[in-house]
Order: C-alpha cells, then sequence, then structure tokens
C-alpha cells in the first residue's frame, strides 16, 4: 500500500504544509477548493487543484459527497483532511474508505471511541493514564460527597449531575466548605433539573494546558516530547511553546509515557495529540482529551525534535511502519508558534480579511513562518481567520522569545490588520517572559487592559 | 565588555543575517551601505543606516577610514565583518581596535597566523592536527626523494620547490614510476627556475572538502561537527552539506577533536572554520586552512545542532564565555545549502544581475531561505552575485535532497536568471544522490553537458 495521489481536503496554511510534505515524498498532490479559494497559495503549489463548491464551508469543505466525488475524478488514492472541518468526522472516513481511498489519519473507530469523552476517559483510565479525579456516578447524598472528596482530594468542585453549562456549580476547598456548599448545590439541582444528584470531581483551579504530541503506526507509537498551550482567548490557543518549561525532568518522562501508553492502547495510527490539565500547585495532570489528527501547533514539536510530523503521519498511513523508535527522537532548544489571524486586536479581535497589498515575511535561523498568502490575494471572510504562524527555535526560551519579538517586527501585511500587536505585547510581558501564566491568564489581562495601542494601531 | 551598537561592515545576505541575530540579543544594529546599496534589505532591517562611499568596493566595504569614521560618527561600539571584504584583514582589525572597538572576530595576532600558509600548517602540526604529509624543505636527489615518498605515503606529487603555478608537478603512484619521473621533474624545474631542487608530498587524487566549524572564547573551544563541501566550481562552493555522511563516526570524531585542539591551541575567539582534505581511499583527513570568520555555508551547521552561531560568537567577542560545553552540543538530521547566485547557469553563469519583479519564496517545516532580496530591488553588477541560499533540514540525507527539490521548484524570482536549475540538476544527480563526489567532479560534470536547459531556460 502507497499513496501515490494524495487529495488534499482543507484550506489556508495547513493546506501548503500538506502538499510541502507530500511532494518531498514524491506524492502528487490534488488541493480541493471552495469557489472563494480558487486564488490562495495551497491551489498554486499543487500539482493540481479541483473546485468542491460554492465559498460556505458546509458546501465545500464539509461536503462529504462533493469531496469523495473530486478525489474519485481526480484518480486521488488518500485523502489527507488537515484540522478542523471533516478531520474528526467519522462518518466522514467510513466514506472515504468505503470509496476504496486511504484516509491519512486514525481508524473511524478510534477517532469515533476517542471523539466520545466517556469512552476517552475510559481508555484513558484502563491504560493507567491519570484522568481527573471524580465520582463514578451520580452522588445522592451529602455525606456521600465529602467522603468522595476526602478520596479524591481537595478543592472539589460539585455540579448537578443531570445538568449542564455550569449551572449549580461550586468549589469548595475543605470539607468543612463542602458540607456547607452541598446542600445548597443539592437544593439549586433539584429546583433547576428536578434531579438533586450532584457529581463530585477534583477542582483545577488554574491549570495548565499541556498536550503530548504521539506518532503511532496502529501497532507502535512514540512520543515527540509535549507542549504548553495555556495562552487561550475563548478556548483558542494564541500561543504555543515546546516544551513546557514548567515540568520538572520526572513529571514530563511520566506525562509522555502515559501519552504512549494510551496512544499503544488504542492502537493509534497517524498523528495525534492527547490534552491533559496540569495542576502547578500538586504537580499532578490529568489526562482531558485527545485530538486525532494533526494540530495546528505541531511545528513547535517539529523545531525541537526535527521530526517532520505531516510526512510522517503520510508514510504510516500508507502502511510504512514508525520510522524512527523512541529513543532516536531528541530534543534541542525551545519553541514558540504564535497564530496571526486577520482580526484586530483592538477592536475585540473582529475579523478582518483584507487584500494583501505587500507582504513582508520574516526569516532566518529558528525562524519559520507558515502561511498561505502571497501578493494580491484577497483574505476570503467565510472561514477562520488564521493567516498562518509565526514559529521560532532557540537554545533557551527566553532567547526564543528575543527571536520572536525580531520576527515580528519583520513581519509586515500591508492590507489587513493581525494578531501581531497581541503577540508583541505578550512578548514584553514579565509574566509570559517568567512562563507564569494558565489557561485563566489571557483574559483577564486583555481585560485589564494590558493591549494598548502604543504605535502599533496602523 | 558589552556591545550595545553594532556597525555591520557588509552587505547582501550575511548582513541580513548578522542583523536578525544582533537585534535578537537586543543590540541596535547600524548598517553600513555603499551608494549602490542604499535600497538593499539589510539597510530596511537594520535600526539605523550610514553611507560609507560609492559603488565600487574598494571605496565603500574595503575602505577601511570610510567604514572607521562613520562606526564612530554613528556612537558603534563592536563592527562584525561579516564574511569577505575586510573580514579576515589584520589591518583592519588592528585598526577597529586602535579606535577602542570590539572587532566580531578573533584578535588581528590569530587573522594573521592563521591566514600565513606556513604558520598555520605549524600551528596545526603543534596541535596534533595532521597536515599533507611533505618534505621538511627541498630535496635535492632522486633517491632522497624516493625515501620521502616511501615515508609519506604513495602516491606522491612532486613540484620545483623554487617554481609555483604548477609547472613542474607530476604525481608517482610507485617508488618505481617516481624514479623515472623524477629526474624530469628536476630537469625542468633546473630549466625553468635555473634550481632543481624538488618538494614531494603526498598526492591526494579526488579529495572531498571536509570542514570542522568551532567556536572559541579566547580560552575554551568547542566544535559543532563537521560540513561536505566537495561540490565546487572554481574553487566556490556551490552546495554544502551537514554532516559529512561518508565519514565514519570514528574518523568525524578524530577529525572535529583535531579542530578543537588547533582552536584551544591558538585561543581562537569567535566562530571559525578549519578546512581539511579528506582521502576517502585510505581514510585519512589533512588540515589545510583556516577560516577565522563566519562562512557563507554556516547554516547546515546551524540546522543541524540548533546552535546560532552568530548570535554566539558577538556573545564570546563581547567578553562572554562560551554559553555551551561540548556535550550540550548535539546534531541531528542532516542539512543542505545551496548558493542562489544571479548568474545564467546556462551561458556558462555569466553574472545576470536583473530587477526583482516579484519574489516567491519557499518556506516550511525544515526549510530556511537566508537572502536580501525584496520585491522591486534593483541588484547591482558591483559585488559578487549570491543572492541568498536556500537551506533544507530533514531526518536523512536522502529526505533533505528531496525537500531541496521542492523548496527550489516553490522559488520564483522574476526579474533575473539564478543557479536554480544547477541544483535542481545536481539533485537529480544519481552520483549527488549517492554522495558519490570529490572536489574534481562538478567541473567534468558541467563539461560533459550535465546540466541542460530542459523547460529550465526561462
Amino acid at each position: 500500500m502507497t499513496i501515490q495521489r494524495l487529495f488534499i481536503a482543507n484550506r489556508g496554511e495547513i493546506a501548503v504544509r500538506i502538499i510541502r510534505a507530500a511532494q518531498a515524498l514524491g506524492i502528487h498532490t490534488i488541493q480541493a477548493h471552495s469557489e472563494a479559494d480558487a486564488d490562495m497559495l495551497a491551489v498554486k503549489l499543487a500539482d493540481e487543484a479541483v473546485l468542491i463548491g460554492p465559498a460556505p464551508a458546509k458546501d465545500s469543505y464539509l461536503n462529504i459527497a462533493a469531496i469523495l466525488n473530486a478525489a474519485k475524478d481526480t484518480g486521488a488514492d488518500a485523502i489527507h483532511p488537515g484540522y478542523g472541518f471533516l478531520s474528526e468526522s467519522p462518518t466522514f472516513v467510513r466514506a472515504v474508505e468505503d470509496a476504496g481511498l486511504i484516509f491519512v489519519g486514525p481508524s473511524a473507530d478510534t477517532i469515533e471511541r476517542m471523539g466520545d469523552k466517556v469512552a476517552a476517559r475510559q481508555a484513558a483510565e484502563a491504560a493507567g493514564v491519570p484522568v481527573v479525579p471524580g465520582s463514578k456516578g451520580r452522588v445522592d447524598t451529602v455525606a456521600e460527597a465529602v467522603a468522595i472528596a476526602e478520596e479524591i482530594g481537595f478543592p472539589v468542585m460539585i455540579k448537578a449531575a443531570a445538568g449542564g453549562g455550569g449551572r449549580g456549580i461550586r468549589v469548595a476547598t475543605t470539607a468543612q466548605e463542602l458540607k456547607s456548599l452541598a446542600p445548597q448545590a443539592k437544593a439549586e439541582a433539584e429546583a433547576a433539573f428536578g434531579d438533586g444528584g450532584l457529581y463530585v470531581e477534583r477542582a483545577i483551579l488554574s491549570p495548565r494546558h499541556i498536550e503530548v504530541q504521539i506518532l503511532g503506526d496502529g501497532e507502535n507509537a512514540v512520543h515527540c516530547f509535549e507542549r504548553e498551550c495555556s495562552l487561550q482567548r475563548r478556548r483558542q490557543k494564541v500561543w504555543e511553546e515546546a516544551g513546557a518549561d514548567c515540568l520538572d525532568e520526572q513529571t514530563c518522562a511520566a506525562l509522555c509515557a502515559s501519552a504512549v501508553a494510551l496512544a499503544k492502547a488504542v492502537n493509534y495510527r497517524g498523528a495525534g495529540t492527547l490534552e491533559y490539565l496540569y495542576d502547578a500547585a500538586s504537580n499532578e495532570f490529568f489526562f482531558i482529551e485527545m485530538n486525532t489528527r494533526i494540530q495546528v501547533e505541531h511545528p513547535v514539536t517539529e523545531m525541537i525534535t526535527g521530526v517532520d510530523l505531516v510526512a510522517e503521519m503520510i508514510k504510516v498511513c500508507a502502511g510504512a511502519k514508525l520510522s524512527m523508535t523512541q529513543d532516536q527522537i531528541t530534543r534541542s532548544g525551545h519553541s514558540i508558534e504564535v497564530r496571526l489571524c486577520a482580526e484586530d486586536p483592538f477592536m475585540d479581535f473582529m475579523p478582518w480579511p483584507g487584500q494583501v497589498k505587500s507582504l513582508k515575511i520574516p526569516a532566518g535561523e529558528g525562524v519559520r513562518f507558515d502561511h498561505f498568502l502571497s501578493e494580491g490575494y484577497q483574505i476570503p471572510p467565510f472561514y477562520d481567520s488564521l493567516l498562518g504562524k509565526v514559529i521560532v527555535h532557540a537554545e533557551t526560551r527566553e532567547a526564543a522569545i528575543d527571536k520572536l519579538v525580531v520576527a515580528l517586527t519583520e513581519l509586515d501585511i500591508d492590507g489587513t490588520k493581525t494578531t501581531a500587536p497581541l503577540h508583541l505585547a505578550l512578548a514584553a510581558d514579565p509574566d509570559v517572559r517568567a512562563g507564569a501564566f494558565h489557561t485563566q491568564w489571557l483574559e483577564p489581562w486583555l481585560e485589564a487592559g494590558n493591549l494598548t495601542a502604543k504605535g502599533d494601531a496602523a
């Protein structure tokens, strides 16, 4: 089984990334595109391009029938889904396989299993991977809640077993506090849902988002170390690093080993990421979910390991064994990626698609800019606003931040606003410099007015 | 001693490289430029720029007085010489130091010593570094020549001790052959120079050019592994690699250790390169010379080690100790650089400076393009034709060549001819693919018509 003609069912910077990797493997590339994307860089770089539908994603990049027809018409033997869109749709994967094509990713069953929160948690527990400790099922009495909380450790969060959306959630830091809060929560749950059952779990108050990159060939699996992605706005990562300097060596090794154990347990094939919450106070990590696809932030891992993750996922999905053993994967230095979006950071990140009048891109030692822009390109308003990613690598985290500032200063995209000023402000912030942040850090920082125009408003 | 304001006494891509490194170190950069270079990228990126003279290099980049005046006028506290121009001029270094400025490079004495072939050879021998074995001085009889040849090993080269320029050179592969060739050589030397004295040395018939990157702080020194630079045309490197896959591990370790020994022996400060001939037949290496500056091909070393050589040379020349120990310098994967010149490779590499009408540059995982171009830029005809360097990194040499092809195909500079077609032809050549070449390989390959237009002529 080999791949000779790869169909790319995605757009933007990740399509460019996939084309380059596939071409270097000697694979003919076929780029799908919507009517709005006829002029994008991926269309120019691919060996062949094919229209799959109108601008709205539901009619093109989310249209399974249109994608499969185009793939068959162009003689593709494999489909790369990129990230987002259909990349984690078991229905799509089954349709691809039923059409006799290779899906560059894990099996539909793996995607389905890891896409189900309960099943993924069970798989993690079975593989010995720590998950956020909590009650096995509903808790009906305050005494029972206290007993469970004492077993899993404080602080704990109690919430309505029947509810959702955060209603009735309370955090207790001691048994005493729990005893006074639980009856209120119970009463509120009864009032809201007609069901006073509670759910108790460990509260991780200011967690870091740490994730582990893994690669699998369906049999064997390896990790490519961890990433730190705690700087988030509206649950979207804006700045990612590899490695996570907050972890000590032993914790890091345990974290990465746990990811490999789970990847092996589910016979993972392709590139995947296990996401964890890390509780700095207790030095514990807890698995939360798995992303069964390549991620936006994969380049930081490539920068510290030298592993070409996209090439490797294509090879293993074409039937090859992993081309490296765990001890051949070493890391060196520190890498940071920032997501450059066509948004105005001074106007609440309002999307600002424009026409690229001129483009000056940063380059040089330890600098990588993955993007899909070209001069004259009109950024379409139909899709997410990611224009590209500025990625830097240096010997230390401090030097990487310094290099990031030079690269962002050098970058000049005339014709649209971008989030570059946010990243420059973050790079200058003492907490960011010190690595002292968590997932709840960025939004209050923005609300406190730390991002000010200061000559960057142009 | 620190550097706060760095004056860059060079141009082109290396000026851009130095600016980026210095800015990331928080250093204010001052770019010198000739009248012809007012519009170059380095002038745009530097914090400040200053005119040093008219277009001819002798009036600007080689004009010591003009450079020192401009450096003093702009309040510089250090000068980076780049490569070429004044970078290896002891006179310049002494003038810089006399003006109370830091020279980013070794001391004038070190440059002078290593710039003198005889003194450099003596320094190498004293440090235990192998040099090409030869007679200590002139050899007056055939019997003496044979005795020396048997000691140093065949094949040997005999040449007139008094002569130069290759006259009277003969190669003998056995004592028998030497006995018949030596009298002819002696007679020819007598006829040409009135002096029949001969010089005998080991002939390395198809050597590889291998070099070792070193860093020193004046006291301690480390190596950053070796490079393979055998693909040369008219003694100019056109394609460079790190590492040298032709070397076995033991030879490589001995080679790198010898470079460190010599660097330490001469109290080397800054980045430097020791060049060697490698004789594949006997698995021996011989020191030939040292370049006491940063080299064009330094990025391939950065790609496999993650060490920022330019940043490190700035730091040590500002008085810091080396920021790393030898065992912290590890290597991963393989890197290739090709030199992109504004020349027509189908017209005997005729210089072809033009105006850059549009510029599409390669990027992505493992791809780096160090250049000094921008749209609308008129390439001046006054200097060497190097436009930039396409550098790739991958897990294996084979994968690096494949990635190079993708990057070169993606590169598009409208408005000038470049040597990209040469590099694409080399990348497709079976000998290059197999790594089966030496310093005498490329010119016959070109003469044999291996570079053909095939649709690349545009």
